[in-house]
């Protein structure tokens, strides 16, 4: 099959590229290389040395004899170039991961959140406007995010995209009726996926573009079977305040001697996957795409639950790292549970690699073995999301803390 | 109260100006002149004859020694403009009309679409965004539509913007919670101004945004008490495929002897309200802003619904005009039914003007006065909203008929 990855030089998406690749598929990077320039801006860059993606996908040809194509496309602001792009590869499916993905670099400031929801929006309705435009029958597969539904639950398992609730009629009966589920979104990023669900809504009633959204637990894990394959093939793994996810932080801290540092009451409860799971959902979901006219098909696409605190704890035990408490950054509840349905991706034979069997090959593989290379001053986490919240840390003593740990 | 007033040069912005500056306000107007650069796109202009911004401004403080301060700035690509002028003047309360607002208009092409889409999210993001950055804490009222709700209800009478739902939970018992009304738009402009929804929704949680959001019905009506000052204040009235509205285009037909071309069944049962309702609405929601900290404000802004088939009935009553059916452009569904709560204006005060009474005065006083200024070619509606639906119009004989008829 010809596929389009948009944003394959990203952290999933140059696995999935290398993954889809493997399976035989013609493989088509599309990306501005946006992620690159924002560690430029930030000053940080990826634990593990990450060559340019003409680079890597020389090595990739070198090693299997496969061609990855790369074309520099901004998505989100050459909307014509796309569109002759579009118009004359003309792929069978599309895998979009072309946006900004970072909620702490979203709330950075103004600026930051001005680009997040310029470049993923446009980003994104640039592709479906094109696809419409050319009459294009490609199969859309977006990666989206848990965030879209918020941790605001009342009790109900999360289903996969759609909730069944009552209404009460004018006739005093309730009528039954599947709502996409209600979106509660806690930052700008996560803002901008609950935008795109409405997009992808649209597109699919109006013009019955065929679209699967992924709503994605946070990713750890680095390697996958093919980038183990050659060093040069190494997967990106951030650890800095904006891009590192809670789980990469605790394992550098961990690997440098630090203790770990877990944000309020640390009773956040998150939905993980490992990357090569991910990749690997993203391979079935493109085997059983929707039919033409049929509404957005929703995955949840995470395998277990933690609280912050619990991951903390186990990343302590395998490392004999202490445990630190700070303020919290974020606006969001102190304490939540979460239960998610994924039964369409067990049902489809995913076999998922668990946290409790894979982190140590994380801590060996990968931090420990990089944390040469670990610029401690980019660890904390920086980006408050209110100006309220600034100031609040800024007064306190634990929040200086914030500021210097790592 | 200091008052900026976004897209103050349009057909509901105008008369609102107008009435604020009446009550002794301090009006100033922030407007990009773009719905003046859009008739000059498509070669119509307003039946009305309608002098430039700065005439008009000009004319009132003759009427009233009243000033309304006018600020050329496109809140939509100018960010830092913007919150410079928000930084200098701190309104205590700020009106966003400020969107294109034409669905036909934004069905039109891929341009149209991206335009619409990314002129209606940026200002919308912007404005949110600088006051935040700025801590400014302005009462913000925007102008939605009834359109966000979409036309498929279950039954159910359409609430002032939240929906109480029953949700099944884990232990097998009925959760009540109230949610943003689920949208169903249909057309890209509708779906901007859901899109719109979700920024107010997350500013108002994060920020403590102070938000009043009004989903208005399809406004007729031209003068109001204000405009009926002087000639030169007259309002803008849009008759064309684009900017007319239903009954805008009925009344034009009735006007020059042809027949009132209704699109489908004419089953489809919108909302309306006369533009001097309109324009008290945004007054009574001035005086009621919504406290800091707590959820957005939404009003439904309709004071009747009808079936389009029986006001062109209406119409041709009132006028001795024919009544012809045309296929239909827009994806939607022949037939529907719509009971809206409108509760909160009603106890608010307001004394709504109905069309059974209004609609005669409109006849004489707007349409047939300016009657030969009408350019029969531009009242046909072309936007179709499917490439589908275009090329069935393009094969029929009857679509022929709705390219021509006007």
């Amino acid at each position: 099959m010809k596929i389009a990855v948009l944003g394959g030089d990203g952290f999933i998406g140059w696995p999935t590229c290398l993954n889809l690749s493997d399976k035989g598929h013609e493989v088509h990077i599309l990306d501005n290389l946006s992620r690159r320039w924002i560690d430029t801006e930030l000053g940080v860059q990826s634990l593990t040395p990450m060559d340019s993606i003409q680079e890597r996908t020389r090595i990739w040809y070198q090693e299997t004899g496969r061609r990855i194509h790369f074309h520099l496309i901004d998505i989100a602001r050459d909307y014509e170039v796309l569109k002759q792009w579009l118009a004359e590869y003309r792929p069978e499916a599309i895998v979009h991961f072309a946006e900004q993905r970072a909620a702490p670099y979203s709330m950075k400031s103004d600026r930051h959140k001005n680009y997040t929801v310029n470049n993923n929006v446009n980003a994104t309705h640039n592709l479906l406007n094109a696809l419409v435009e050319l009459g294009l029958d490609s199969h859309l597969i977006h990666l989206g995010t848990m965030g879209v539904y918020g941790y605001s639950t009342v009790g109900a398992a999360i289903p996969e995209g759609y909730l069944e609730v009552g209404i009460d009629t004018m006739e005093g009966e309730t009528a039954r009726q599947e709502i996409l589920y209600p979106s509660n979104p806690g930052s700008i990023y996560h803002m901008t996926k609950c935008l795109d669900q409405l997009l992808f809504q649209f597109y699919a009633k109006n013009d019955g573009l065929r679209i699967t959204d992924l709503h994605q637990g946070i990713v750890w894990g680095t390697h996958t079977e093919q980038t183990r394959r050659h060093p040069q093939l190494v997967n990106r793994f951030d650890y800095d305040g904006d891009y590192g996810t809670v789980l990469n932080r605790f394992l550098i801290q961990a690997a440098i001697g630090y203790p770990l540092t877990v944000h309020g009451t640390g009773g956040q409860t998150r939905a993980f996957i490992h990357i090569e799971d991910s990749v690997r959902c993203i391979e079935l979901a493109l085997q059983t795409p929707p039919k033409r006219g049929s509404r957005v098909k929703i995955f949840n696409q995470m395998t277990e639950t933690h609280r912050v605190r619990d991951l903390a704890e186990l990343v302590a035990r395998l490392t004999g790292s202490q445990v630190a408490y700070l303020p919290n950054p974020r606006k969001e509840a102190a304490e939540n549970d979460l239960v998610v349905r994924n039964d369409q991706f067990i049902e489809l034979g995913l076999n998922p690699i668990t946290l409790e069997e894979g982190l140590l090959s994380e801590v060996v593989d990968v931090a420990k073995k990089f944390a040469y290379r670990v610029d401690r001053s980019r660890i904390p986490a920086v980006s408050a999301w209110t100006k309220d919240i600034a100031s609040a840390i800024d007064r306190d003593p634990e929040g200086k803390r914030l500021k210097s740990v790592g």
